[in-house]
């Protein structure tokens, strides 16, 4: 994993610079470096939220070149990609791209956000190993800076793999929840002919709905229960087709 | 494709509704519903840009439940994943789990955002077929509303454009599945404290399964036959904890 510092090349709103510290934090970067921002006041820190201490820790330069130094990768984002790919300087990734990119990295990359109005300049561009764009809506395709920032940080973040699945049910247990639903199939008389049919279906409706061990349980009490009932009614159904 | 509307319920703050519409915007949503909204002013123009088009085209409702009609398919959002199993209500989808589910789907899906300070409601939760959660830093895993809302849309447009192929069981037939699911535990006796529970968990179960009519009405079948087969046996069963 790399380290990343987060860039914003002259922000005008010190609302956005609090809106993407708090971006920041909930995707666990800690690391603002702001090129000759606008002031920061009582809205940034608003705004901000619980991630004050990005905001504290935040460092100030006065040019994007000095921002850059001792970075080992420098990556650009921008809201406008050519469809023209002779200009390789808008040949640019998704942010998903970017994400799977970066988790074998090691060292300094800088992530660069451009001015609320104008974006980055292309002589800002230029000293850029890549450039992240958002694909959305032809109708509007500009997202506000922080919105931009947030998708990039989620797709790193999901990238390092922390998502934690609930426990799954288990092989076996799924296929003692099958065997009851056999059970029950035959306990109702169910066609024989459409009975694989329909196992193979339920067997694919469990794997698509992912049951916790908790689901698997209730689903096999309700069973359970089903099948005790028709048990103790202890009269033999009549066939239907 | 879905047709989704985005609702917002209780929304407080009118600058984070201008930058939900915003957001909406960039990815093609133009349908927003606020339940019980703050007042509209300057603010939330300022902060929609260019997305004015969507606040003009809002409704709002003076309930969750108004909100809610006509919609075929509910989908909650929460900051907060229970590690815990039981809670079932909680058993929660990653935005791209969501996205790729919805590829496949038709019909009119609602999206509902919670309170800036309080998120949804379990009582509101319940309503919902699945839940969407963003996987964040534990340190401070609690978006902004419109941050979380980027995400969750620009997941869905990342994921329009694969195949669609298989139909998705309407609302309609989603609710007399349910209906048919109670029956069935009122048949059995099951125990009256745990069936709430055990409905929303089934609710869940077939939202992240996304049925096909053909599943639909296989479900359909076994479940007529169980019912049909308890009360051919015409004896009462006794009540067993």
């Amino acid at each position: 994993m790399p380290e990343y510092k987060v860039i914003l090349a002259e922000p005008k709103f010190e609302g956005n610079i609090g809106a993407m510290a708090r971006a920041m934090k909930n995707f666990g970067l800690m690391n603002l470096i702001l090129v000759n921002p606008c002031e920061i006041g009582e809205e940034c820190y608003r705004r901000a939220m619980h991630a004050k201490d990005v905001l504290e820790n935040t460092q100030s330069c006065e040019s994007l070149d000095m921002a850059l130094k001792d970075l080992d990768y420098i990556v650009g984002t921008s809201g406008i990609e050519s469809s023209n790919d002779r200009k390789h300087l808008r040949k640019n990734l998704s942010p998903k791209q970017f994400a799977s990119k970066m988790a074998d990295m090691e060292g300094n990359v800088g992530i660069i956000f451009g001015r609320e109005d104008y974006g980055l300049y292309n002589t800002e561009l230029e000293k850029c190993d890549i450039v992240v764009t958002i694909s959305a809506s032809k109708e509007y395709p500009i997202l506000n800076i922080s919105h931009s920032a947030s998708i990039v940080f989620y797709e790193l973040f999901c990238a390092q793999g922390e998502d934690k699945e609930i426990r799954e049910a288990s092989g076996f247990e799924r296929d003692k929840l099958l065997g009851h639903f056999k059970n029950l199939l035959d306990a109702v008389n169910y066609p024989e002919h459409k009975k694989n049919k329909t196992m193979v279906m339920f067997q694919r409706m469990l794997g698509r709905a992912a049951l916790s061990k908790w689901e698997f349980h209730t689903l096999m009490g309700v069973f359970s229960k089903t099948l005790k009932t028709l048990e103790m009614s202890k009269i033999k159904p009549t066939r239907t087709p």
